[in-house]
């Protein structure tokens, strides 16, 4: 009702795909780096770029919502929303940035799992976002909110194989500092993606 | 006034008795399970059950939240309220997972002594809680946050000695980094129930 | 219009003046601590009143808040500034409490600097936030937005710079545990303080 007013490029669902497809980005980015191996200064930029992209439209989205009266939906879920799709790609930024500064830089069998997982929650959270733009077919959007809920426990478990791995076989106390805060952080990268479909549940049921 | 017109289970009310209680059984079975230094696979799973009651509690309020128009007491208190309860369960429940996948599986002093605090501050929490559906009664409900206040202070007392400590007397770096992870934690559940006191606080100097 | 009615005291902006004041002695004192090597018990005390004061204001600000009607900008903006004000003042106490708990009592080149940093962009909080008591003049605010900004990523840089020599020349893995630590609390000041000036930038721009 109210968008079509809008010129085009202050559509919060047109900002909030930008937002996302930032997210997807990083969060592919990030699964072929580790995958490959690749891990390096310019694998680092490419992220940062990424990275400034989706804080770019994070800052645009707060600032329509600071300028404007009638928003699709609550201001509070469109803040949440903005804040914790910025959170994704700045911690996949984090953990890239990390990995380099740590010198980590050979590809490791554990984060190339966590970073598969990360893609498909990503994606999954796309599929939710952009399915806010047509609520009443949000069978899809449920969908991806299980899955991405479903990606979480198991993040979650694969995170407490992982340490314990890491604490029993990993002799080297620098080694685990540094593997344990980045195996975490991927972890993290899945619970924001879960309180983001929370924060899309909130908005469906609002508009139900 | 709007909650004779609800059935029972969609008292916001009840839901946080509900909510609180797991708090509270959280607690009792983290300090029971500590002291005991029964710290297994069995006392995990009695928490992760606990954890998960607490957040289907959780995600029950945020649903009655977006679906009421007249609530008790500010949206935002009883989002607040909510999400901080399910922080103490959750923290709990992250720190006994911990203790297992770290195999820090016998007891130790300075938990016992932080999971007693803990214990006596979410006793504390219920109360103040439980005391939102009469304000008028409030002595209670002051005086449990002025004891929750109190514990989180001592809190941060124990923490600074327990590391102090553990960096003074503790020569291997993995198992400094292990029990300091789970101190800085028992220390921040007391941190989340004075954040708690201070919703609480909120509420109740809004209605009166 | 409710300001005239009211003490001096419980104007909001003399309030946000006087916890602002607070960051910036924390910030003045931390640089000076660091900068001379005294870090001792005396100066954590110090600290700990200035954190004190700041507390008590921000509680004041929050009470405030609660019963007061008309604002004179958003309530969750009000909100938000009062609690990242007092996450500053909060977290270099807490650094300085970490100093004299882990006895890194010694100047330290790597901190001297970020100390210096820390402070130069609580100042231009401290500009900032004493500039929305009058909006039209906003220059001086905005350029202060645009060097918290600046500092914020020169952190960025530094930190990442000190973590990798840290890695890279310290060998003793307790001593890896704690600078890492302190480094990174030193970073998230400079964090922050970005965030206010997002809160600050917000503000403005609604009253524009």
């Amino acid at each position: 009702m109210f968008s079509k007013f809008l010129p085009k490029e202050f559509s919060f669902f047109d900002l909030f795909d930008r937002q996302v497809d930032c997210a997807v980005s990083a969060a592919a980015h990030f699964k072929n780096t580790v995958t490959t191996g690749a891990i390096d200064d310019s694998a680092l930029q490419k992220m940062r770029d990424i990275e400034h992209q989706g804080d770019e439209v994070a800052h645009i989205i707060i600032d329509q919502l600071n300028k404007t009266f009638i928003t699709p939906f609550d201001r509070e879920d469109i803040h949440a929303l903005a804040k914790e799709l910025d959170d994704v790609t700045d911690m996949l930024n984090t953990i890239m940035n990390r990995l380099v500064i740590y010198k980590l830089t050979r590809s490791n069998k554990n984060l190339v799992e966590f970073s598969t997982m990360i893609e498909d929650s990503v994606r999954a959270v796309s599929c939710t976002v952009k399915g806010l733009r047509n609520m009443k077919h949000s069978k899809a959007v449920n969908d991806s909110c299980v899955e991405i809920n479903r990606l979480e426990n198991v993040g979650d478990s694969a995170r407490d194989r992982v340490l314990a791995e890491l604490f029993e076989t990993e002799k080297d106390p620098i080694a685990v500092i540094k593997w344990k805060e980045v195996y975490q952080d991927a972890e993290t990268v899945l619970d924001i993606c879960e309180d983001i479909a929370h924060v899309v549940g909130s908005i469906i049921m609002k508009q139900a």
